[in-house]
């Protein structure tokens, strides 16, 4: 039997904007009232919105403020990049101000969307004694403990429409064309959408890559007759020479050249390998807006029910997650502190090199 | 050590367009070709072209084939509805010759892209002392052994784009908005584009509706406000009454109604029931064409590449398969005869009842 | 010097739904109210709401109404199908309760938007007293007077993309594909939407078909290598035996075929004619709905400050218009009870011919 | 009656890519075969291809070399940024070349593709005496002489798809988003984009902006509640002190900034005078590239079977257009040379201002 009728749980949305958070939102909340009759008070722009509590901050949510937002981007609630852990010297009031505001508004929980960040706060918060539930946002990927996060798909068919784009353009002047996906430590959107859009040459951060072996591929393919290529490229993707400096020395010598997207890097040394004609595309923020895909509104969807399904049953400290190909639950301490990278024995790493992709190496 | 140096296959497409076909020719053949050296010859128009035989239907594909292709619709191949196993006067002699050309050309292999019925006869033909190998290739996801075939992606896409659309009509007009997706026998496209869209009510074959529940579940929509709705239904969707005539009883019952397609007579039902104004939507063949999405463009690619793998090593009468999340194979036996329906225990019925949605019962 | 601080206007929107409506709604409210300072009355469902009257139909519009809808499918407004004028006994009622609710709520002009139904209205109540202007909106195109109604573009966007899929599915199975776009009386969707996708066959109400003809371009076709062919028929396309019957008896003669759409009867027709395989899509009301183009975004914010300026300058009994590639201004009566058809020399019959596009005859 | 039959002509794209060239040539030429049968000789690579000249350059165009591109993006003529006329010490040689190979191949005609650098070498090529005809391509529609050029309306879909991702993510990071299309001498991408879009502000390089004026804006907008705003910025848009300085000043300026393109630095200037946390994108080659949009196909396939018409005709020496909303053509002096700014009274700068959009001063 159910005894969640007067549960209250706070909900809110942190770190860099993703599609289908409105989603998320609108699975939670209307499973939550719906089903299990549950108040909820919506918390604006993150944990900045916790800490400093007030009308303005925390109001009542009701189902005339999560209807009709499933195929919305951004969030309803805003979102903020605040860390109340991060350490300076007001970090433990920011705890402080957090734990009295979830007392203050008699929380049974705090439901929280996000990406690495949020969720190892929500970790750490769970550790401090308050119940915390986490749900998985990123266009990166790069949360451990689910396969797939939302807004993944979103900015893949992004980075794919304009892959094909670039496709045409690189046909017509028989040039390369260096596209830069977002991914800063980890690769799944650039390998994902590189395959997607039959990228010849895909770099991640986890394969530093060796731009002979770059240029030798492209000259092969020239050789062949297919006299340009697209080359998808991950913002954190870097040359083998860079992954052996210093972070700071890596940092100097991109500011010495004057190049700080590794699609312009990568696109002058191709140039300078191969003499081929090169040009360098970044995407930059629209992978991360807009309405979501069909895939991200079913996940989002999915695990919104299912972190609803942990508030009534109590099952507080987790993440919900798909794994296996199905929706679960993991303790909030899996992701916490951790980035999920591309393994060097991914399958889609197989994929990939056999229809003929140069990995880098 | 790799021995299929002098290994041929042949590869067909088979049964009803989809897209995702060309980007699977496309995974197989660059990997058999680049990877395993291997010779390929392509098959034209399913079945048929290999009961045919000759130059205009069997050919040497080769890399500039199948260069390009991925985000094409359709099938280079082509493809048609032959089916050599059914019981004719001439099925026997279809199978012979089938046989007598697989022997004459050489083969090591059959590959075959297609549904049910293509693997079906895959299997078939295997159980005859061919060798083959399958891909799951059907937009209605209906497939025994695999969670997802490619070409489901894409057309959830698309009726999701089209329930998007339907949507602002629907609540301009104070209406109720029917629209039809493919599904026969299963309800998977209709089950994941109505949540994907936010269907109010989603109706599948696997669940025979009751037209008092979802008059009841539109009313009270209606009372809340909410003074229109949309409903999503697989074209296999059926009433509790119609469940249980004999067949050929509900096809007369139908024919009498005039009415043969279930989105016209959901939508007279519930102006019946309700009193709203009701309008119904066959989507039709759109479904099924066009550039697959980023999603099945990768998941193509790899279930080709894996097969690929699987013709390097020898491993024949599988199907290659997306299992728990990864690409995996299955015996031949797994989905030959069979049709996977959604089963009544399936999480995302839960899913989709938790935000509110309406499944008929 | 503008004397326009104290107008108020009353806004409506009538007819079917239509992409654009809320751009317009939008552009007139916009430089309505931030550059002449003017006090907006809503008006829900069309006319009905000016009949009705009452706090549920008639509110002040607020910036916060008229903010954020610019991409938004539908209208805030409402619509309805309402014609006040039609001879009915109630008709002269509603007619003297629009009158007297335009005194009621003080309106210095009515501003409709609308097809040619509304636009009649609107010219049937300026020729009672009443102050109108007109914003042309129809997925048709069929309003005389200006090249282009907001709708069009989107619609023939909609139509393009999926004669695109449909595209792929005929050339896979060598077969014929019919597609139905909207156009009851007037033909331009089908023709431009037509040019757009390639069709092989363009059928539009204005030239009346001769299946003789179309069947001697498909084989034609055929002969050359092109198996597959796509025909693009607007729902009131007929052939010229149909185009002599009265109506009455065409109407029974396409009952007694139980084949009510063009799309169905031309398939069958092609089919019996030239022994091809033939299959019929009717894209249905997929044509009025959704997110608007760019273009009619562009089209629809020009008309709505256009009609604003109309309002501030008291230029009234007049329709806002594209002509000679212009914003302009019309008065009510060119559109009033009139349907603008594709003339036989318009260029883009011409333009189609060029291509090698069948019309018919 | 026409003499056409044995006409040749040769025909090639010049400049960048740009979505609608394969639809134009497929009108050109299918209108030329088919009506007028002439023989089509396809020239590689832009004006670079008639220098060279050779089999690798000019080879005959059969109706299945433009048959089913109508859809594709690129050129399959391919492209080159060469300008015969430019000069050199080699110039005199080209243009001598080019006349060598137009007599060898004995062309009646050579139809030139392209922006305005192509026409004004095609109106130089025919002040030479070579029979010449202009299509106006550009995504920056700045050709004098035509209201549109096609590319342009891919484009700015493009780019309106572009901000409409952006959108969301100012709204839910309360920020300003600039973003920045293509547009160097001309601002009619920017323009008609950020209408499209609803940009609170846009920038184009004819209307040099002061930073106060957007700041005070912006403040204006958030004292309204309206805590985030979109930046639409041409990349050729300029403040007036850079207006003021000359052309090596403005380059040294912007370089000792580090900041190259208008996006970032407009951001940096934003933050600065209003404290407003501020991103900027750079859409880059994304806008020129992939499958035209409907519109264009239509005007594409309309200007090429127009100019096919002057070909039969033999009415040389002039580039076709859309003016007046129709298709005509201009003689090849009037783009020559030009480039077809945003005149500071152009009806659409006031549609932007009456919604509220600040153009920057």
């Amino acid at each position: 039997m159910e005894h969640s009728v007067t549960k209250t749980f706070g909900i809110l949305t942190s770190g860099g904007d993703c599609p289908g958070l409105n989603a998320a939102i609108r699975g939670v909340c209307r499973a939550a009232y719906d089903r299990y009759h549950m108040n909820i008070l919506g918390i604006a722009n993150g944990y900045r919105g916790l800490i400093d509590g007030g009308e303005a901050n925390v109001r009542p949510l009701n189902p005339a403020d999560f209807s009709g937002i499933l195929t919305r981007g951004g969030t309803i609630l805003g979102t903020s990049r605040e860390k109340p852990f991060k350490a300076d010297d007001i970090g433990a009031d920011k705890v402080k101000a957090i734990r009295e505001n979830y007392l203050k508004y008699k929380l049974d929980c705090l439901v929280v969307l996000g990406g690495n960040g949020t969720n190892t706060t929500g970790y750490l918060l769970s550790q401090e004694g308050l119940n915390v539930l986490g749900l998985p946002k990123t266009i990166d990927n790069d949360i451990e403990g689910t396969e797939r996060a939302f807004g993944f798909h979103s900015a893949i068919n992004i980075c794919t429409d304009a892959i094909d784009r670039l496709h045409s353009i690189a046909a017509s002047h028989n040039r390369i064309m260096v596209i830069e996906t977002m991914g800063h430590k980890a690769g799944w959107l650039a390998l994902y959408a590189g395959i997607a859009g039959g990228g010849d040459v895909i770099l991640i951060p986890e394969i530093p890559y060796d731009i002979k072996a770059i240029g030798a591929h492209l000259v092969e393919r020239s050789r062949q007759g297919k006299c340009f290529s697209l080359v998808v490229a991950a913002e954190g993707a870097l040359s083998i020479e860079e992954s052996k400096m210093e972070k700071k020395d890596r940092k100097k010598y991109r500011a010495d050249l004057g190049l700080p997207s590794i699609a312009y890097r990568v696109a002058r040394e191709i140039e300078a390998e191969t003499g081929m004609e090169t040009r360098a595309t970044v995407l930059g923020y629209v992978q991360r807006g807009g309405t979501p895909s069909a895939s991200d509104r079913i996940l989002a969807t999915s695990l919104g029910t299912a972190a609803a399904g942990l508030l009534a049953r109590g099952e507080y400290g987790r993440m919900v997650v798909q794994t296996y190909g199905s929706i679960a639950s993991v303790d909030l301490s899996v992701p916490a502190g951790k980035i999920k990278k591309v393994p060097r024995d991914h399958p889609m790493l197989d994929t990939a090199a056999a229809v003929g992709t140069c990995l880098g190496v």
